[in-house]
C-alpha cells in the first residue's frame, strides 16, 4: 500500500519552489530579464573550464570499461586521497583517504553523517536561520530536530538558547557556515565557544556529540577572509561538501563527509557510511564525476560576481532603511522586512516581479531571502524597482 | 554516538567481496590472467561509442550552466519523457513522463520504489535465490522481508510456497528477471500466474499489493528471446531499471522507476518518490548522464560476448555432471554444488584458482555462482582448470 506519511508530504509546497515556479511563469509573460528573480541558489557562473577539459580528455583518451566501472561504495580511493590531501594543505588537517567518504552532493553527505551518529529518537540541534530541507533531512533519519533561535543582532549562536535546549539527547549539532539564507560565517571566536561548550557538555553527559558541519558555501567568502574550518577546533566534527557552488556543479551531485581523525571510532566512521549506503540506495557518486572534481579539486569557478553583487545589494538596502546584517560569504543576503509579516511583505513585492523569499521556513519569521546568484546588471536594474516598491507601499 | 546498529553491520563481511579481493590479490601474485575469477558482476564489454559521442559532444558545444544545473529531484522532464517514449515502443506501455522517477542506479531505484508502497512493519515477499544485498536495501525501510523458498527445478517461482508466505501484511512482491544470481528468465506463464494471484489477494485482503521489479539485466537475453515485461501484466508494478548493465555504465549510476499508469495512485507515485528523496539525500542522478543515456536510450553495449560464453560454461557444466539450469539471460549461471555444503565446495574450487561464489546469502544453500563476465578466452581456459578440480576433489 502507499505510504501515507510521504503521501501526505505532497500537500506541503516548498515556497521557494513556488516562487521560482511564479518567476518563470511571469518570465514568459513579461521576458524573463524583466523579472528581478531572487528565489533560488543556482550558481550563476560556468564550471571551471579545467573540469570541462578534464571530462572531455577522460572521455577522449581513457578505457571506458576503467572510467564507467563500480566506484567502491566508499569513493574512488585515489580520489579520497586527493581530497585527504587538498583539506590537509588548506586546512592544516591531517586526514588520511580513510576518513573521507565521497557523497551525492551535500544531501547524500548530511544522509550518511546523521545516519552515523545518531539513532532514532536522538535530539539533533540547529540553529535558526537554517536551510528548510534540514527538517526532511533529519525527519527521515528517525531524529528528532531542535532549534536554536536567531541571534537576529550578528546572526552568531545564540549560547545563551544554545545551552537552555542542549540535553542529555542531544548527540548531534548541525552547523552551516557560510550560512543560507543569513549569508553570515562563524567567527572564529563563535566556533572556539562552540567547541568548548560541546566539550564541556560531552563530559557531563558521558557520551559523544558529533558537530554536523555543512560546508558547500565554503569557498565564497569576502573581504578576502577565510572562513574558519571547524573540524579544526572540535575532534567530533563530520565536515560535509558538496562541490555544487564552488565548481558550479549543483547537476553533478558530488560531494563528501570528512571525518576528522580525532573522531570516535574515526577509522571505521566512513566505512559505517559506507553501510548506511546500502539501505538508502546511495550507492557512491558517479565515478566520472569524482575523477573530474578530483582534477580541479584546488580551483573553483570564478566566484567574484557574488561579492560583487552583495555589495550593490547590501548599499541599496541600508540606504532605503532596511535593517541588515552584512553577509560574510555565500550568495544570500537576510534583511529584515518592512512589516510583521514577512510573507505579506514580499507577496507585495511580488508586484513589482521582485520574488524574495520570506523566512518563516528558515525558522526566522520577520524576515526575507535574496539569492543573488544573478547577473550584476540585473541586481543593478533591481535597485530602482526596491526602492519604488518600498516608497510605494511603505513610504520610505 | 555512532550508530551501533550500523556499527554491527561491519562484522558482517560480504562472501562476493572477500572472494573478489582475494581474487585481486591473488593476481598479483601470479598474474590475473591466471586467476578464473567468477566473483564480480561487473560488465566486462565497454559502453557504446554513442554515448561516450553524446558525452564528449555535449561538454564540447552545450553551455556548462545548462548540463549542470540542478535537474529536478523526479529527473529532468525532457530525459523523463524519453524513456517513457522508449518504454511505450518497446513494451506497448502508455506511460507518460510522469509516470518516470530518475533515480541513481537500481539501488536508488528500489530504495524508492520499497518507501513509497510500504510502512515500517510491512512486509515484502522476494524469491529465493536473490541478491544478497535486498536483504539491507529492505531491513533499512522498516519493512520485512519474507523469503519464498527456491524451485530448484528451473527456478521459476514456487507457486505453492508463495502462497503459503503471502498474507495480509504483504504489501510489497519483489520480483527479478532475468536474475541474478540463477540467470533465469521468469516466463510468461510465471508472470500471468504472479498477476492472477496478487489481484486475487489484493481482492481478497482489501488492499493493493505493489509489484516492484527489479530489471537491471532485462536486454541480456538469449537464444533471441525476449523477456516479458511484467508491468504488462500487473496494473500495480513499479519497474525498477539500471542503465548499469545494458550501457556497461554502473560507475554512472543512472536508472529510473516507471510507474504502471493503471496503478493505484499512479499519478502521484513519482511525486512521492521525490519526497522521499529529501529524507535519504538522493536528490536525482548527475544531470550530465541522465541527458546521454536520453541520447541512446534504444541502444544497447555489444551483449553478445555473455550468450557466448554462458553456451560455453553451461554445456562443459552438464558434460562435467552438474546439475544446472540453462540461463536464459544476465551473466551468471547457477549449478549445484558437489557436495551439500557448497562454501566448502567453492574453498576447494579457490585452490585452483577458480573463483567461484557460494549461494547460501542467495537464500539458495548448496549451489553456487558463476558471474561470466569475463573474456571469452579465459572461460575457455577454464574448462580444463575445472575439469582439472572436479576430477581430482570429486571423482568426476
Amino acid at each position: 500500500m502507499i505510504n501515507q506519511d510521504y503521501k501526505k508530504m505532497l500537500t506541503g509546497k516548498s515556497i521557494i519552489r513556488e516562487l521560482s515556479e511564479y518567476a518563470t511563469a511571469r518570465g514568459a509573460e513579461i521576458g524573463y530579464e524583466n523579472v528581478f528573480d531572487y528565489s533560488l541558489g543556482n550558481p550563476s557562473v560556468p564550471c571551471p573550464q579545467g573540469y570541462t577539459d578534464a571530462v572531455i580528455d577522460m572521455y577522449q583518451n581513457l578505457d571506458p570499461m576503467a572510467i564507467h566501472g563500480y566506484s567502491p561504495s566508499l569513493g574512488i580511493e585515489k580520489v579520497r586521497g586527493i581530497v585527504a590531501d587538498s583539506l590537509n594543505q588548506r586546512f592544516g588537517m591531517d586526514y588520511e583517504a580513510k576518513h573521507i567518504f565521497m557523497s551525492i552532493g551535500a544531501a547524500g553527505a548530511l544522509a550518511h553523517a546523521f545516519r552515523a551518529v545518531t539513532e532514532p529518537g536522538d535530539e539533533i540541534i540547529v540553529f535558526a536561520p537554517f536551510f528548510p530541507e534540514y527538517h526532511e533531512y533529519i525527519r527521515h533519519t528517525g531524529a528528532i530536530m531542535r532549534v536554536v533561535p536567531a541571534n537576529t543582532q550578528d546572526f552568531q549562536i545564540n549560547f545563551q538558547a544554545f545551552e537552555e535546549t542542549i540535553n542529555e539527547k542531544t548527540m548531534a549539532v548541525l552547523i552551516n557556515s557560510p550560512n543560507n539564507p543569513s549569508g553570515i560565517v562563524y567567527s572564529e571566536a563563535t566556533i572556539r565557544k562552540l567547541a568548548e561548550l560541546l566539550n564541556k557538555k560531552q563530559q557531563e553527559y558521558g557520551h559523544d556529540i558529533f558537530l554536523v558541519s555543512d560546508e558547500p558555501y565554503r569557498e565564497i567568502v569576502f573581504d578576502g577572509k577565510k572562513c574558519p574550518y571547524p573540524s579544526k577546533y572540535y575532534d567530533n566534527t563530520l565536515s560535509c561538501y558538496s562541490f555544487s557552488k564552488s565548481l558550479s556543479l549543483p547537476g553533478e551531485r558530488i560531494g563528501y563527509v570528512a571525518v576528522n581523525p580525532r573522531a570516535t571510532d574515526a577509522d571505521v566512521l566512513a566505512v559505517i557510511m559506507g553501510q548506511i549506503s546500502r539501505g538508502i540506495g546511495h550507492n557512491c557518486p558517479t565515478s566520472t564525476s569524482q575523477l573530474a572534481v578530483s582534477q580541479v579539486i584546488n580551483t573553483t569557478s570564478d566566484l567574484s560576481v557574488y561579492e560583487t553583487n552583495m555589495n550593490i545589494l547590501y548599499d541599496a538596502l541600508v540606504e532605503m532603511g532596511f535593517e541588515v546584517v552584512r553577509p560574510g560569504g555565500t550568495f544570500y543576503i537576510f534583511p529584515k522586512a518592512l512589516e510583521e509579516d514577512a510573507n505579506a511583505f514580499c507577496m507585495k513585492a511580488k508586484k513589482y516581479d521582485l520574488i524574495l523569499v520570506p523566512a518563516d521556513n528558515f525558522g526566522c519569521p520577520g524576515y526575507f531571502r535574496m539569492a543573488y546568484c544573478i547577473d550584476t546588471d540585473k541586481v543593478k536594474r533591481s535597485i530602482p524597482v526596491f526602492k519604488e516598491f518600498v516608497q510605494k507601499e511603505y513610504g520610505l
